[in-house]
């Protein structure tokens, strides 16, 4: 029978029966029950239990079973560690060389060198090195997040001679989808899908019926760029080689499909100004020690701000209703900067950026900031004059306003952009960062011009 | 020979070799040149000719040719209509009953009423049927995302026939990597990789080997909730059936990444206050007409602060260096009600937020904004001693922080759970939005506090 999917918490088993089980140590039922399981769902078992249910578990399952389920769990990078060490170091390295390469990799790089070191010493050579080679890759790039779990074949197999490959080399490969074409020197030459296989006559040469304009990335490409060409092409696998145009691994859509939900959090979290989005389930001094950094930061260069506002004493002692429309004018401005900057990282992140000319989208922004600083500009001086009958104070107000939107737009394009083409990570120009920078010059702008024309409206 | 990709504007193909073969009328080579790209690149060099040369582009190829193109192109919505327009109108309908039934169904989507019905005429009933089927789908739904173009086999097949039928479907279906299986009544009883499929025995029935413990979703299921099955179980497709548990289509991984992008472009307009992400190739005056509505509603917000401020005068006119930190506050808290907002959406689109208690969320945010406002709370009554020597003003601004971030961490968080309760879009909660709310209250607490205390800082 079906079972369908529990819309309350997203998961097809039995949480209190598996318990059950494994407390009254019957290997058998467990077995039968557990290993019929998705992984995703033996993953978020096991994460739910207990250390001293999990020991249990490793008792039950061979370190081949629990691949499966480390491959598929969802936990922080640095929990790793902790779960390792439950499990006997030759069952961990075992279950580590049973893993697909790259997810291997993923975790021994939490560990520290000596651990990692003492884990490849227990693998077998030809494994060990596989990862090895993983691990020297930079983080973020094709490298890093490809696996060497795929089929190659060369390129004078007969269809028949291919399929046999392949149904040798499916239950170990990441994906056999896709099948990749190489030569002598194991250099990419070509691909065919299983399913141009499949309906192919067996006698037909590979070469005459493979792909030969083949997408491919280098080991070295940004993760984003591999992800967006994958989006692009809707592919299911993409290939890696070297500078030598060697085959080194294949990035397959799962993978990807991490890397866009990794870049958008990534990006969500810098317009926001956390540092490493907290989860739920995290304590508030946990949540508050992620915060506090950037809080910290940008109190001081608040603290800049007040100092500023400072200069501006006498000024605001002769005419007091002037700070009244201070938060107005930081605030608005500072929306619009903030706007300015989300389209900016956007465009960054996708690549956008990349077909247009940065001065031309500098005068965009510059356009888009005067026209919205004139019409917020206009309808201050209408409220201004109506609420307060003071048509000096609102046309500066008004000047202020649309003045300090124009800055702020102009600032929120430009300062990402700057970085970008410094190839400093344009973290640093989060949403408060610039909401903060845009308070002190819509301040400077507003208070300087009260200051010079004080004697109008005193 | 393998072309590698041109790094630079990311196409494989050579843009004025093609454009001049379609200027000479040279239908024999354009063909030769043009039929051999992937599907994207031949979107790509269509998107970017004018509507003359597209025009020639109709004369030399196939609507079935055209349907693959197509349903690759990435445009604005409403561009279809303009792109169709050129068309002849029968070959306009013929390219559309040749695309998949869900691309076809986004494209008539975006017609009005009376063009939609015309091209379903035109078309063959069976296919219009279908196409109509899904345009029935509410948007944002797994209906309105999911294909009908899948492989189902009856349970009692053997492999060797479930492969006679996949291989004669291989052409048409959208993913021929996940086979569903289906009893008498079409209700979804099993699935069966293609993986699985290729390595078992050609006798062997399907029944005994498929999977039955199939995840699949109903028509009506959010496609958040479809991505994020999709994520966690590394599915290629999921199945979709209705309330009698009958197979009405498949979601394939192609579209599901469409979907976590478009989602995550939405929370990050959200959190920037633009109703809709404007892309670089827009101009000022269209960048300026999609920001604008926001600014001007928290401009008008903001008035209400400036109006609340203005409630103060007496005071501030008593003690002008008040204003001199009211932006350092109003900016702090801001941040940290940022912030928590950030975690708050994040959580509640990642469904994150339905495994937790709701009470004890606000009490984490209580605990995390009470911390946070401590921790600023003191280093800005240290800083003001140190630069103005004024205790009792540096205790004032320090409590007023403190009590300014206590409320906005935890406003940040309630707000946008309050409009999940009441399932509002939480669209409203902005970013921007958020902080003029903590404005208003920021002041509220902190000169409400000064004017109690202002005999002793007079």
């Amino acid at each position: 029978m079906i079972e369908e999917r529990n819309e309350k918490d997203d998961v097809q088993f039995d949480e209190a029966r598996l318990r059950e089980m494994l407390e009254a140590h019957d290997i058998d039922a467990f077995r039968d029950e557990f290993l019929e399981l998705h992984p995703y769902d033996q993953a978020t078992f096991y994460e739910k239990v207990e250390p001293d249910i999990r020991k249990i578990i490793y008792s039950f399952l061979s370190p081949t079973e629990m691949a499966d389920i480390f491959e598929a769990i969802e936990i922080d990078d640095d929990e790793y560690t902790a779960y390792l060490a439950e499990m006997a170091p030759s069952y961990g390295a075992e279950m580590l060389s049973h893993m697909y390469a790259d997810d291997a990799a993923d975790v021994l790089n939490e560990l520290d060198t000596e651990q990692r070191e003492s884990y490849l010493g227990m693998m077998d050579e030809e494994t060990a090195e596989e990862i090895n080679e993983l691990l020297s890759y930079d983080e973020y790039t094709a490298g890093s997040i490809m696996t060497t779990e795929y089929v190659a074949i060369p390129e004078n197999s007969t269809v028949r001679s291919a399929m046999a490959i392949l149904r040798k080399e499916a239950p170990d490969a990441e994906t056999i989808y896709y099948i990749f074409v190489v030569d002598e020197a194991h250099r990419l030459t070509g691909v065919i899908s299983l399913r141009d296989l499949i309906i192919a006559d067996e006698d037909t040469l590979i070469r005459s019926i493979m792909n030969e304009r083949v997408v491919m990335v280098h080991a070295g490409d940004d993760q984003e760029e591999v992800a967006q060409i994958m989006k692009d092409y809707n592919f299911l696998a993409t290939p890696v080689i070297d500078d030598k145009g060697e085959l080194l691994g294949i990035i397959t859509v799962d993978d990807i499909i991490d890397v866009i939900d990794e870049e958008a959090s990534e990006d969500y979290s810098k317009l926001a100004g956390i540092s490493d989005m907290d989860k739920f389930d995290t304590t508030s001094l946990q949540a508050a020690k992620k915060r506090l950094p950037w809080l910290v930061i940008l109190l001081f260069l608040g603290m800049l701000t007040a100092n500023l506002m400072g200069q501006f004493e006498a000024t605001l002692e002769q005419v007091a209703l002037l700070a009244v429309f201070i938060p107005l004018i930081s605030g608005t401005s500072g929306n619009s900067g903030t706007q300015a900057l989300a389209v900016a990282i956007r465009g960054i992140a996708t690549g956008d950026v990349e077909d247009h000319s940065k001065l031309k989208l500098l005068l965009r922004e510059a356009g888009t900031g005067l026209m919205s600083g004139i019409v917020c500009g206009l309808i201050v001086i209408g409220i201004v004059y109506i609420w307060k009958q003071e048509l000096i104070l609102g046309m500066l107000v008004g000047a202020a306003l649309c003045g300090s939107i124009l800055v702020a737009t102009v600032a929120g394009s430009f300062i990402p952009l700057l970085m970008h083409r410094l190839k400093i990570d344009p973290a640093v120009a989060s949403g408060p960062f610039i909401t903060t920078l845009n308070d002190i010059t819509s301040i400077l702008i507003y208070l300087g011009l009260a200051t010079v024309f004080l004697s109008q409206i005193g």
